[in-house]
């Protein structure tokens, strides 16, 4: 269940107040060269720094336990663990009677029968994420020369968005995003027929990152009011180029040529000290719920690095199926 | 690579203009009644009888091969195969020097070194979606009293649009759609955390029928532009029913027994008959391109059948998952 | 459940006395030739033409629906089905109240409640093979020049055994049998660490063939009473050619580029016409039962073309898994 | 590759001598009880106390890292890491060039090549198993009150075996061995139909454990001579009680209810200090090759607890599959 990929293969686990949380990736080519600062670039990007995410001091540095040696791929499992410090858990046994609205206390309680950890959303965390910017720091030196890039395009609709994030936060309040990411440098033909298409595989990965609610290729939700003549892609030249990129690169399910285009919105966070009317479930009358503690007031800041290497994660995967590569490297 | 799900499992197989095409279901628990209705029932919604829609007469009788037995499951693999019939294929030939702009004849091609068969867009036709329909008319009686409904929303931007679909097609043109899927009566718990959240395996299956741009669930899209005390949905119930229902009907990817809500963009037919202009890979210049034979002008007046067993495809995989009924019905 | 293999992936289904029963291959390169003669050569091997083997006149032709176009594979999944002749359906019913020993009926029909097609043994079949030796007959053409020969060495201890095979055929009586296999040209490094080792995956799938009980690799056995000192195969040139082969051709899981070697026993067929004293499940008395029909008085006889057919399929599987060859033929 | 089971899904990984060996167990339902002794009872029955295995002093503690709070699974991954100590590396480097004969470092180095971590076997070491028994010993909380258990027959040939041992240890030679193992209180129709057999899966998994060579269920090899109306087993009761049980538990792949019994063979030990003539890799000729360092003269003594824990995994993955117990506990 927390497992995805199919010969470029990784495993998450942990939960946000336990001894850790990390990732397994099984498949990966031996002879890989990954330098610690490959890694830390991507964690540091996805850190706590800027404006609107939370001060929490992360432990985010990665302990490798196995399948890196001297700087390369063994060609066994990389297991990479992050352990857990600096955690305020005691606010959360709360949230089994009050269960926050937008989050998923409610369900996660009545899924695993209570016995799931609570504890800073637990396994729903988006710490848990963590796992998944390592794999995909991975992925990336793996797809080299392709390249891939995401950036916010707006946060609560707006593109330069300082200053709504300010305000958003004084009202204890928080706010959505939009993301779009971009990859260039795609062979033509990756991605395979019908259910591992490439936006089946994309979208899949990038639905499991906490708070995403959307995603669209190429035109998009524009699509549904294009005529075929507006939204056919012209070819220009035998390479596969074409003169409109409507299709996102994608074409059958399978990639182009042209660069791969794809938008994410990811909702504002749920957890906010603004307060909320809502039902206490050990009893009959609602209650108002401020929730406290250190909340980002736009994971959007985030996102980018992530959604990166959910994608890197997918393409790497698919470079190894379409065997553009061999098992291990020259 | 065409097969999906973990436990109710569907592998597709044919292609469009050779001997049939077809699907195979297996891990249906055995007893379950199904009749040649109930799967006619579902066929017929996909037919082309409608405006828009394609003259074929297409062959759409299934033919149960195995795995039900007087009416009802028997616990193997249920393989039912839609002989092909009706085909006009000469045509085809040429797109692999002139493939059509907006379809998979360049990547396909490229793909497998030219050895696919193109005729009728072989494995990549839209026919292949007849065992999709198929193996959700199965999953729809395996989930039931849960239930199913997906609707056209907008054709081209309008809300009645059969005026719209006479115009492009009098042009020879062709326009996308908009398709709204609502499921009721889920329970609580379904989906798995992470990487088997609901959503993931929605957009996944979803991203599989050709045509699809984009997806969003619940609030979607616009949640990137919402603040998190408006999207938030609070709870009025201990049953977990909320006042509003930005989430879709998911938290954390698991349900929460409140309506799944998603939205879906279909794309314009790619084949049109509008001249385009267009490259000719086995020369220099480029060629106009006009797309004879019957097609579509708007494939989303199919699509709602379709995302209804798509969606089924995936809920009898997390029904049986969660374990919510055994392995043979009482 | 009914499928096997990660990127070479077959899927068999079909019950004996159903419309038919047949297999899909999911993942095999495009370009592959495939003649009709290749697969009627294998299954005309499987026949039942030969001294203890029943008389059933069955219907073995191979439909091929999709997959191949040409005498050349698509690169979409080849779907194969075999049409249900001949049968005589009406004895088996009596098998619900007084199950056959040594048979499946008791378990399959407490398994699926019932609803399971007895009829032949449904989908527990013997008939069932044929999808599997289809699937191997064009994994064999997929790893050329490696080749593979399974050759019966014992019937009932006996190296000249068709006495021995007459003998228990006029008692009413059946015998079981002694197979090995042995693979050439294989290359070293096949094979993948820890689940997936060689002998992982062929004794998987050779477990799945119908009534083999035993199987041992290279020294096998004989293993358990030898010393390290004789045990070790030694090697004598740089290609890693040992001086004796009691690996049977595989090292920690993975293939040294000798011979593989492998052997398996197969039981006496379980449907016998000799009385035997068994339990009426309907009822309080032991009964007598002799069943009637045609039966083979000897299976293994049948074996080999089948145990050729299953290493096959894993070979190209590994094969594909170590990339040695692309996703299409030259 | 490192990875096995369905619902109930283990991840191995780790090398002998880099940082830590460990397990994911993903998919064990929420609730069971799992306290450090129940881990620390399989893990010491494991250790090298005994006569005939090696004297190093292993790390052997388990580092829960999630999936486990207060002595409960929580629903989510279980992690669990095996910290290394007290390593001798050095002598490995030479087996590049020296590959040790019967052991996997020529095909390991091909495979990779040459990037894996050879110090003691890396990846492909015996110490891998250490998470095996640690799943295992989940595995077994989860099936209860069904119990297995596995017993040395014979080491060498010889029932009463100490003195044999003894012997080929002062000779610096090794020894293999006989097991058996046998499961009590298995409820009627575990097991699926064709691939998923339980005899596929036990023996996949058994031959992923280092050194095994054989396998045989029921009556195994004896079946080869064996006639039907001698290997049936007849029902005495309704409960599916037979008076033999030469199916080893086993009708079609399926669970009959009596216990299920097989047998494996383990090979001696690869490493031995006896002088071996080999050859140098990187040189023209034949060298003299004595592996010194601490080794186990028979590592069948290790084996029993390690084929239990093979045999827990499989059905607790069969035990989910027949949804014979929900996803959390009462």
């Amino acid at each position: 269940m927390n497992s995805f990929g199919r010969l470029f293969r990784i495993q998450v686990f942990g939960e946000s107040h336990g001894a850790g949380v990390g990732v397994i990736i099984d498949g990966c080519p031996a002879g890989l060269r990954i330098m610690e600062s490959d890694l830390m670039l991507e964690i540091n990007r996805r850190k706590s720094d800027g404006i609107g995410t939370t001060a929490r001091t992360e432990s985010d540095f990665p302990e490798i336990i196995s399948g890196i040696l001297n700087e390369k791929t063994t060609g066994s499992p990389i297991a990479i663990v992050f352990k857990n410090q600096d955690v305020q858990s005691e606010i959360y046994q709360t949230f089994r009677e009050v269960p926050r609205p937008g989050h998923a206390d409610f369900v996660v309680d009545r899924k695993f029968g209570g016995f799931n950890d609570i504890r800073g959303g637990g396994h729903f965390s988006g710490r848990l994420t963590l796992g998944l910017v390592a794999a995909g720091a991975i992925a990336k030196k793996l797809i080299e020369p392709t390249t891939i890039n995401a950036k916010i395009l707006e946060i609560g609709g707006e593109t330069d968005f300082e200053e709504i994030i300010e305000k958003v936060r004084a009202e204890g309040d928080s706010i959505g995003g939009l993301i779009e990411c971009r990859v260039q440098g795609v062979p033509v033909g990756l991605g395979e027929p019908f259910f591992d298409s490439v936006e089946s595989l994309i979208s899949h990965i990038v639905f499991s990152i906490p708070g995403i609610k959307a995603i669209e290729f190429g035109s998009g939700f524009q699509a549904a009011v294009m005529r075929g003549s507006a939204h056919n892609d012209l070819f220009i030249d035998k390479k596969g180029t074409t003169s409109t990129n409507n299709a996102g690169g994608i074409n059958g399910g399978i990639t182009n040529g042209n660069e791969i285009i794809f938008r994410v919105a990811v909702k504002p966070t749920s957890s906010i000290s603004k307060s909320q009317r809502t039902l206490n479930f050990a009893d009959e009358e609602p209650t108002d719920l401020s929730i406290l503690g250190r909340h980002d007031a736009c994971i959007a800041l985030r996102a980018p690095v992530i959604v990166e290497a959910a994608t890197a994660i997918v393409l790497a995967d698919l470079f190894l199926l379409e065997q553009k590569f061999g098992r291990r490297m020259e």
